[in-house]
């Protein structure tokens, strides 16, 4: 394939949305719980979640405003905090079901069998079986307007992991988990380690820190 | 680890960095290749690109302004086209070695020994040994406030896959490419295709699309 703008507009609207989500690359699998107003749960599977900065931790979150996923988005923008949860390889048909257009009087939790759990004093509903899972909460939204997508930005309030998938430096190993990658709307992949390499520097060759 | 954000912002400022931006899972690992206006290219490997939009096809990169990064964000800034590609397996240490802080003199495609390649007439400057690959020019730009990092939105202007990798309805399989996925600051998987699911409706089971 070696497509324009032009024949990109013109594709089949399916193949272009397959097309387009897919062809980056690979993105994380991430569950999001929410509760509305009247403590109702709901949850539902993102791959547009991205890293914003360290310190404070914040985190950024696409959402199309027509979309499946506006449960979540007015939950957030009601309740203010909401948790994301890693999905391992054995709860990838339960992840891919919450994509499902449940009516809002439905948990998702309910309907594909995940377990709702709640840690402390932390608002949010978690998923139990999710390994790696935080808190987070409500920042500010972002319009864009050039096709009306919110970039959500959040705050990182808590973190949970097991501390076997947390290396010295602080990296935390996903793979280790058996977490999953995600490819366009419907992908789900195993991902094993190739290498983890030093920080690189001009004229010093980088080596392995596995 | 059982952490709030208290603890978070009271750790080790290297152990919090690499935390945080390992902790949700995998990411695309993508080239991104620009030129400055003496027409010195330039590559440096990015892990924040983002799916924003398949109809007009838009991405979004998140850029930390004063990172080493600079140079991509400046030559894109005022030279609007640039090109996104894929890293494969035998391509991680070459990729890995673009973030070291080179002179702007130097382009990182002689320093780690990958090859210019230019497309027909577009702009920008590609990867040779990348297979899959695009050419994205810039929209605007959003500051976020609250961290100063800065959302660039681009178009996809043209895409470049071997029809190989690319299924009937679209989906690409980078699996099949045998492109990478990143962690953190620098660790580099290997992906595996799990499955792909058919889309998920209520009160109908997922079926397998492979």
């Amino acid at each position: 394939m070696h497509v324009d703008s032009a024949a990109i507009l013109q594709m089949d609207a399916s193949y272009r949305k397959h097309l387009i989500n897919s062809f980056l690359g690979f993105k994380p699998g991430l569950l999001i719980g929410t509760k509305n107003e009247q403590d109702q749960t709901n949850l539902a599977i993102f791959s547009q979640v991205i890293h914003l900065g360290a310190n404070p931790p914040l985190l950024g979150i696409i959402f199309r405003p027509d979309s499946a996923e506006r449960h979540t988005l007015q939950n957030i923008r009601k309740n203010k905090y909401f948790s994301i949860n890693h999905v391992h390889e054995k709860m990838i048909e339960a992840a891919h079901q919450t994509s499902a257009r449940y009516d809002s009087a439905i948990s998702e939790f309910d309907a594909v069998s995940l377990t709702i759990q709640y840690i402390d004093n932390f608002e949010a509903p978690f998923v139990e079986e999710s390994k790696i899972k935080c808190q987070c909460s409500f920042v500010e939204e972002k319009r864009i307007e050039v096709n009306q997508t919110i970039l959500l930005i959040a705050s990182i309030d808590a973190i949970f992991i097991p501390d076997e998938f947390i290396k010295a430096d602080g990296f935390v190993d996903s793979a280790a988990a058996k977490s999953i990658a995600v490819a366009g709307l419907d992908a789900y992949y195993a991902c094993e380690t190739l290498n983890r390499f030093s920080y690189a520097k001009p004229n010093k060759p980088i080596s392995s820190i596995l």
